[in-house]
């Protein structure tokens, strides 16, 4: 039936629907497709084996492996039985319980089973929260940089996403005069990123704190994601910004995907964080429920072994990937001073990533980020994600999370293609 | 501060978000919330067990239990370590290939690895479905009765849902003439799930033809819902809609759930059955793409075990439950026919449900389907699910996947139940 060589598209339907539509628009708005365009220029037939800086997944490298505990419970769960049937739509109530009791721990009060919805990770509760806020003239404040899934979906929702600095010069502290001039009274949440992807930031005490007096002038509930909580390397402990529930209802997400190191079983939450009730009395947690009814769960036998989980994984382990990530984040900050093109505002003292502003006045002919990124690809078998993938053109985002040998490798393959693009000092 | 007792949502933006909303009332329009009202209805100080036929996971009775190759499939991916990380956003490239092969054994041609994107269950299937084909003006064909989830998502996205009717008196084969009737120049696709939930139905190659030509002269793409692919146990055996795909383009929705019973793995996919490359030519793989950048994935090790699950599984295995739902099918089939109220216009030959018809006129003060199972519930501690929730009011489904002493027991206390409230006869 193909017409003229085609395939004869035209007859049907389909082809009709027109093609740029927001949802065009958010899928390029993900690390996914910028990562890819990356990797492309990779010299396959090189000699050199491609060291992956790119993204946020760890377990590539055997020193980030995850704790044996965590896979015997996976293990147990499943061959219990139990746990081969749909779950209710909130998650098991032994992962919920387990999830609040893990995340009161370290609040002045207590989140219940109640509070806690399971996610297939921490990239659902993204979508669960932004499909609910999303009603037609809201808006919600995102971090520049930020995780671009943020983008993708207020995108995909038709949600006006506003964007508020960080400032790499403090810290990569909320720029809160930008969060005030921002918000208007059709500002549903703000969204705070601790520790910090992409920035490897920790918010103090102090820093949230002044965060929730805002928030809470400005009426604006808090959506913390806190997809790192705990992977805390440098002289700021991880605070949960749920401590400040009782300034502003505080809605946090979070994912045993990190800390535990298992991105692919994706097990995520939702968890309320709000002793005032504000969040109840505002029907949050039924538009939660009217969302999730309507989409997919995490597997249960993964659920089912989230108790276990928590309970039997050994304070040894989360030690020594502490360890590991500060020796990274040490060897990543010392070697960036030694090279010329690349600078780092700020040393990472959380998650597993770091920010350099290029110094495009230092090296000839690269254009910009993308460029700079695309170029090493092909010269050096070396991934990086180009800073405008997170809204921040002419920075580059490290992620440091990866076998020390490895990573020294990449950052001398840095050195070397800076010094070979470099401009001849006058 | 919380302000006459209440806790003061009112000075929070999100408090203002309105509560009618397109996503309030798909929350509602899923099976989930329909079943919990009429498990309320339950005396759980009752003296006998709760019998649970509303629902479509068989995994609570120990005969309806997965085959161990498939349990010894994931523990092997998980102790691989292979799987921990995140998988590309299509899904690992075995578990693609592996689908694809399953899928061409049943197909007069080869689909590819290219053509199959896992998905979170075949919910998230229709997630990503509905919500690619949901522009602006845009119109989709759904059978009634039908799967709710997919009146959830148009509802949520927006995008027309326009009902054809499945006739029980035909086998419930579809209504060619109303989808006719149906369609105009927005229609994007029409919706076919067979094996039948919640009919029970099975469609012959010369009904799924016509529905293929059908849709070819209207210029419509067809979306299969397959989640129940070879669970038959009638005279007419299993064809794929992908058959037709050199008439009609076809887009395949499939999942482990149902033939391995295990719908709490979660793992799915999208497969188009396209040999003429139509839907290439339309874009569409670029709109699935778009839309599996800002959503989750299943999880990695489940997709790493799927090459092993679908190579190890035993014929034996699978005879063994096609035997238990026949056994199941009869039990529940010649069983109503001694009870006076309910009718059921046709045989089940296969999935694992049956839809009955209420007779209101042989009962007494039951006023419809919905009040006819919360009473039930109440009274017997039998839950069924109200046909209403289907887009037929005043019949019901029931589930037969359960194991066949409890089924009689619960097909027993339906008779008895119906028996007390009906009226006598003139």
């Amino acid at each position: 039936m193909a017409e003229n060589g085609s395939a004869g598209a035209a007859r049907w339907h389909i082809s009709r629907l027109p093609s740029e539509t927001p949802l065009a628009a958010a899928g390029e708005q993900s690390i996914r497709p910028v990562l890819s365009r990356v990797i492309s220029f990779v010299d396959a037939s090189g000699p050199r084996s491609v060291l992956m800086l790119g993204g946020g997944d760890p377990t590539a490298s055997a020193c980030f492996r995850t704790a044996p505990e965590a896979e015997q419970a996976i293990v147990d769960a499943l061959l219990s039985r139990k746990y081969n049937g749909y779950s209710p739509n909130v998650g098991v109530l032994p992962a919920r319980r387990a999830i609040a009791e893990y995340l009161s721990r370290d609040l002045p009060y207590k989140v219940s089973a109640d509070d806690v919805y399971l996610t297939s990770g921490c990239v659902q509760a993204i979508e669960v929260m932004v499909s609910i806020l999303a009603q037609p003239g809201s808006n919600i404040l995102l971090p520049r940089p930020g995780f671009p899934l943020y983008e993708g979906r207020t995108t995909f929702s038709c949600l006006e996403a506003r964007h508020f600095d960080l400032m790499p010069d403090r810290g990569w502290e909320v720029d809160l005069e930008a969060v005030e001039a921002l918000a208007d009274e059709n500002t549903a949440a703000m969204v705070v990123i601790n520790p910090g992807n992409p920035c490897g930031s920790v918010y103090s005490r102090d820093h949230l704190a002044k965060i929730a007096e805002t928030a809470r002038k400005l009426g604006i509930i808090v959506i913390a994601d806190e997809v790192y909580d705990h992977l805390t390397f440098g002289n700021t402990p991880f605070i949960p910004m749920g401590v400040f529930g009782d300034i502003v209802p505080v809605i946090t997400l979070g994912s045993i995907s990190k800390r535990w190191l298992v991105p692919g079983w994706r097990l995520g939450w939702i968890a309320t964080c709000d002793p005032k009730g504000v969040l109840k009395e505002a029907k949050v947690h039924q538009s939660l429920q009217n969302y999730i009814n309507i989409t997919s769960d995490p597997a249960t036998f993964i659920q089912g072994a989230v108790p276990q989980i928590i309970a039997n994984t050994k304070e040894d382990y989360f030690k020594k990937i502490i360890d590991l990530l500060r020796n990274c984040a040490d060897i990543c900050y010392n070697k960036i001073k030694e090279i010329r093109g690349i600078t780092c505002p700020h040393k990472p003292e959380g998650s597993m990533f770091v920010m350099v502003k290029l110094d495009l006045a230092c090296l000839d002919g690269i254009h910009d980020d993308e460029d700079f990124c695309c170029r090493l690809a092909k010269e050096d078998s070396v991934i990086l994600l180009p800073g405008s993938a997170l809204g921040m053109k002419d920075w580059i985002r490290i992620a440091f999370a990866t076998d020390p040998t490895g990573l020294e490798d990449a950052l001398e393959r840095i050195k070397s293609f800076c010094k070979r693009h470099g401009k001849v000092e006058a």
